[in-house]
């Protein structure tokens, strides 16, 4: 039960028996908690491709929405999971407890067999927090260029903040079938001022080179009524969100923009 | 302590104080114990991008190898993270809990506040076992039609299991610079019967089509003694293990194979 955003009621139980945990869990499962396992246990999974993973002390997330985590005790990521909306089958048998956690499209099962639990724990947390990510334009502008492919496939950089006569092109670069592209990045919502300065630039590039070339509007969103202006101007929008860029840049680490030039 | 993989020591306290739980986590990552702390907690991160989440209760783990993460009660992606080898600085201020986590390289940090603590664990968990994950060779073929990038960037699918006169060809592509490649993949280590096939199918398609091709072995790796053959014959080697087949296979989920082609 949560009453004012506090969790009053909880389960924690040190070394709870095999009989206990099967009890404890099918009534977490059923109350969609957020279950915490501690125990030796063996893992199995089948689907698109199969694993083992012998027995060993590990830590195991089951939460509300039915995904499953095994965490063993190094790495950041889970070395076995399965997303929301699983279905789960807790049983009994041979002297060891099972969680089998399915899915059906596509077919694939984790099934956790544990000889000892270590501790137990469920709650239902209450969170109704905004989760709010901040990615400056320049910072949208270093993932572009890290992996142009987060907006299209076969995108290459060329230039980037080239000097054109009516400023700065963000990016400037190629797609799959050689045509020049022009990026304008905006970390907000786009609007017509945006889609006029693209145009701007592609009318620029267009008299420099007197090649075609594509305009691209790169932003999270574009404002209600600019879609008109930007399809009448022949410009194109493609949705680049800051978690998308977020983890572009977290995953390229320390590298620096010089070695992808 | 741990004997004889059994963990015999742990610590697990309901509704630890602040000024508890300042001391048990600063013994517990001092002694590189695996934390599990529930609580309710904001998050901010700043680094190569910066987020804030506002108030909730969350399930935090940190690692003994120095990892953390910050999961909410849905979604099996925690919400904030960081990799191992953290710096960790705990202190209290204003009536709240702090856990810092930084980074040096790239320059980020993590903190999280806490005005209250649900649960609080810490153990050793003894976990030696090898993971081992197993893909067929058509698996290993079909993540390879799905993100033909696996193998190298700007590689592109014209064909798989083509007949050509030895046999089939298990992907028939196209580099980045146009040239025709050819892929033979091995799902364990590759030796000299593999480079032999690959060169087979190499010999057939400049015989058919008259154009330069290119030889790739795709495997985990190459059994030792085999790059010598490999480099007299003008092949090339790219490694492709089991782990990142059975990524593509899974975030590509239930979609077929004829929606790639």
């Amino acid at each position: 039960m949560n009453v004012g955003g506090q969790s009053l009621e909880f389960i924690l139980v040190k070394f709870p028996s095999l009989e206990l945990s099967e009890s404890l869990l099918r009534n977490s499962l059923k109350r969609r908690e957020f279950v915490t396992v501690a125990g030796n246990c063996e893992c199995r999974y089948t689907g698109r491709a199969s694993s083992h993973l012998g027995w060993g002390e590990r830590l195991i997330l089951i939460k509300g929405d039915g995904s499953i985590q095994v965490h063993r005790p190094k790495g950041y990521e889970p070395v076995n999971w399965q997303p929301p909306q699983c279905n789960f089958y807790v049983h009994r048998s041979g002297g060891l407890l099972f969680i089998e956690a399915h899915r059906r499209r596509p077919r694939e099962s984790l099934t956790l067999n544990f000889d000892r639990i270590i501790f137990y724990s469920s709650f239902k947390p209450v969170d109704n927090a905004e989760f709010n990510l901040y990615v400056s334009e320049e910072q949208m502008r270093d993932a572009l260029i890290r992996d142009p492919s987060i907006l299209e496939d076969g995108l290459e950089l060329v230039d980037f903040e080239r000097k054109v006569e009516p400023g700065f092109i963000d990016f400037y670069g190629r797609d799959a079938d050689g045509r020049l592209v022009i990026v304008e990045l905006k970390r907000s919502q786009a609007g017509k001022e945006a889609i006029l300065q693209l145009k701007r630039y592609v009318d620029a590039v267009l008299k420099i080179t007197g090649q075609n070339v594509r305009g691209v509007l790169a932003a999270p969103r574009l404002k209600s009524g600019a879609q008109g202006l930007l399809v009448e101007l022949g410009l194109e929008f493609r949705r680049l969100t800051p978690r998308k860029c977020a983890e572009v840049l977290k995953k390229s680490g320390t590298r620096k923009i010089s070695e992808f030039i």
